[in-house]
């Protein structure tokens, strides 16, 4: 009986548009047309003017195009700041000739076009929470419990979508640019907590976004980009209709320091067994401090927040996982508590 | 029968000024004239134009003056990137009644001025060699593998100092000013090295330094600042003259993801202890590779490594210990392997 | 008949605590008694982590303190973009046996302490408009007409001050730092146009402080630093109660290219005469362009939009008045129409 | 009797894959196979790790190949600092059917790849002066007196070059990655200088480069970018065997404030006209001082010189011509004297 089967592969970016890996796995035998998502650490600034993201998009576009492949989820991420390695994760599925089990399950989403004025409100969360329910049909998963990580590529405002917004009568969520990234983010992650239950929609109006922060998914990844205006959902978690040696698990760090909840959850996952993923958000602290102890990331007029902060949690979890090829991405609004974030593992189970 | 008694205070900054914290010790008892070394973390870039060390220095000058005291090593190290903390490590140290035994010591020493074209010489490495065996007299360590950690504040070139050197028909080792940190730093850590007879003097061409990375100190830690020309240098190490509960070791991280190293050398200090201070240094691996993946603090314009390090070590020391305001210092040309470096932790024994 | 007369020093600063060339001017015979206002451009960021503006006013304070004077205006503007050359411009007056004519006039005064929850808010409008009339009082003018510039050192938040706010239940008109500026810079400059009659009280309301652009003053100038929380106010202008050479005029720069206004102005003055200072203010037009181009100064997270507007706009001035010792501070929000500032000039009759 | 004709075209972009300007330019009627070069102004950092320049590249050679055209001379020079505005300029040249008078040429060359251990030296510097003169043969210029501009887009260094020439035992004028963008500008710039007779190339050692800046070319202009590892070459200059109403010149701007050799070649130029295009070189003063005054650009570790330069020269010729597409590029070493560089004027004469 056929079952479906996923397939993780980490690979080194010698730059923005350094697709030459996914390419020699093609020409290894690995099928184009499997390629369900990339999810890319591009080496940018990870904020309004960081082009490696739309650089990188195009490149793999004009592969999977000499593929033949169309619709393929490219969520690109920009900001390998530290010793954070450029890389790409690359998710596969197949139908398999394997009786299905428990492991690890993938599905994608694309939503439609969000109009700029609906960034960072309400409709934005509600698209998204649609996205997301669309996805977890995709990827074969019932219980919002089996969900362990929701990606999403969601996008942001330039000052060229602000004046045309304006000029057709729109009033927007905020006029800086910068300041769009983390509304759109915190937006997108609320619809994850929608979509998954952890919040309720009802309770969830314009003012909320980016600022009752005790209202959080702990599932939820998003990242804004400037070159595209819709939504890409990715959802990974456990399915039984799914088969293979693949397992994912995911925790909470509960501040920037939190060691100790992805030790935990790291033991807690099958042994032994081979790292294939880490996937994780992290974020500057919002109260100005992390273990009680003053921070200096928001006042910091040289180098954006988010750009220390993924630096920074990048070195806790390269600490702890012992590589650098990590998904470190910036700028966690209600993805996991204020200041901490999310982290899911994935590992592949050996005999 | 008296022996010499030393204690160590982190105490939190609210800015490169806030010297408030000190004041309130002085006024809750602890002697002035006690205080021989304030280690600071401050708030700037940590590279040329960092302005903080200097106001830090300022702002403890006045205080010191304030009290009547003159001559403290003060030793700023700019950029507390990522969730690092500013802070100030205090050490003083005492004649006090208690029977001698194995404990923490510490030693200061100043060199003479260090002339321009001398800086990231030959001239430079045995300067501070000197300076460091009269530090270690002064500590009361008569043996070099009881030395574990030494701090050197050294000189920078400035375009200033850079014009005026060539005015007087001098030749200096660069005349880039970031690249001239590097330099400082690197001698200073080889004059260490010869102190303490991990190099031999007679191998050091002026050539070797910052090339022949393979030379290197195990305990050195030295930071450039803008607002010396000569060198601060203290000694910490254990000594059996000393007295009291506090004890220090080090080790090396041989990269940045280097966490097994520190988490072991942390198990072997006694317990039940206190953490009192971590003293390490950072820097982005020459090699462009950590772990054998890419890194990219090296071609990145915007952020100068170093600080693109700092955060990063900053973070996996962070995720062992469990604290942010770890004094962390960039830039650790042959002070430990290139791209690693020294990690030395001192803790109060409890009972 | 006894007259008041102003001098103006241009002197260079080899950093931010570089103080020697106004003492060498007090060892020459200038008093510092005499001396009523110092502007200082330091090099720092001019943002929230500039800590040159601090070191600088500490600097003085002390060199002024030494001389027994106390109460003068310190008002530092951060940032010396492209070739803008650090320095200081020193303002002095003395009563004078010389008939009064018609010369440079200056006043100053200082606001009471500004709670954080009055930033950017109308009380600050207030607050500052009652300032500016008793600086005018200072100065000897009576028609606002004869006011040439206002130069405004507001106060901005720290993360810290908005967590004290916060915890004393105060809401505040934004928590972002760097915002905090703009919005300090915007009310003060309001204030400025209040008291000169340019704007009606009754018209503003808080939500039109950074956002409705057309209304603005013509002479407004304000910098915001991390080192008061009150204000610091200096009248610049024409008094017929004033003797001596020195006369200021002023124009708007329209934007960010306006150089034909400047030169207009220029050419305008009394011939011959000597440069004596230029001050401006300079910002990225929140349109995102000039002269109908797209400029990226809002949309560059790797450098804040006060910088490039500085670098940019000191390049233009330097490009007409031949000099790079020029006092041009970034953030012009109601100081001249949205893009463009003020830009007064001071110049010296010579016979 | 037909003859050459040269058309220059200023097109706004909108990012750096934005060609739709010249898609438009097409679709009107312009012919692509004409186009013989395209010099950009994109938005990145114009440093090492700016990926707009390679990203342009690319969206150039897809639209390029779209259209059935190879080997358009493709040179983006990255950094669009204070006010300078993103925009491509569009130079075509085509036979036409009129007489032939003196009128713009325009001509372009490739050379060979350059080993990353000829980079900065006499070797890039004899290289570059072969392209120039089959690119002057390619305009139909014969007297260097003729030349007005000579734009080259020359390799730099990056880390992953530098391990793989090491590993060939080459060892390199740098180890630098942000250096050898300077060393790589400098020898192109000598390169024209000796196919130009202004300097013999037998007066050029390695050591020369980037430090005896009194060699220099009047008419060069060099970036560096990661997207090539040979040279792109294109030189203007009027040639008697073209026609049509453009006409270039050329001035040498001595310091970053020199407007006034600018504004005295534009007066030279034929009026009434439109202005076609301006192409300059700025860099931070290598003496520390502009005008006499310390400048702060080659301290800032924050933001690149070249940064700084591109803004501040940048606003002095946009002061001068009053708009701010002009491209004005970075980093102008043995291109102009120390601290000046060269800027070419091109109008269109008006009847």
């Amino acid at each position: 009986m056929p079952s479906m089967r996923a397939h993780v592969y980490r690979i080194a970016a010698d730059g923005p548009d350094d697709v030459s890996g996914l390419d020699a796995l093609f020409a290894g035998g690995v099928s184009a047309k499997n390629v369900v998502a990339v999810l890319g650490k591009t080496e940018g600034n990870g904020c309004v003017n960081d082009f490696t993201r739309g650089y990188a998009t195009r490149s793999f576009e004009a592969l999977f195009q000499k593929h033949g492949v169309e619709g393929v989820s490219l969520v690109m991420s920009g900001g390998t700041e530290g010793a954070l390695s450029p890389h790409w994760t690359v998710f596969t599925r197949e139908m398999v000739d394997a009786v299905a089990g428990r492991a690890l399950a993938i599905g994608v989403a694309r939503t439609p076009h969000l109009p700029p004025h609906h960034l960072g409100r309400r409709e934005q969360v509600l698209l998204v929470a649609d996205g997301v329910r669309k996805a977890m049909r995709d990827a074969g998963i019932d219980d919002p419990r089996d969900v362990h990580f929701v990606q999403i590529k969601c996008p942001l405002l330039t000052l060229h979508r602000i004046t045309e917004a304006e000029a057709e009568g729109n009033s927007l969520a905020t006029r800086d640019t910068l300041k769009s990234m983390g509304l759109s983010r915190g937006a997108s992650a609320l619809g994850v907590a929608v979509a998954l239950g952890e919040v309720d929609a009802q309770e969830i109006a314009d003012a909320d976004i980016c600022s009752r922060y005790e209202l959080f998914s702990h599932c939820a990844s998003s990242s804004a980009g400037v070159e595209l205006t819709d939504h890409e959902i990715i959802v990974l978690g456990m399915s039984d209709r799914w088969s293979g040696p693949l397992e994912i698990d995911h925790t909470l760090m509960r501040d920037a320091i939190d060691a100790t909840s992805v030790h935990e959850t790291f033991r807690r996952l099958p042994q032994p067994s081979r790292l294939a993923a880490v996937l994780a958000k992290a974020e500057p602290d919002p109260s100005g401090k992390v273990g009680g102890k003053r921070h200096t990331m928001l006042d910091d007029s040289d180098i954006s927040g988010t750009r220390h902060a993924r630096a920074f949690v990048g070195g806790v979890l390269a600490g702890v996982f012992g590589i650098t090829d990590l998904y470190v991405s910036g700028g966690a609004e209600h993805q996991g508590p204020a200041g901490g974030g999310p982290v899911a593992i994935i590992v592949e189970k050996e005999d």
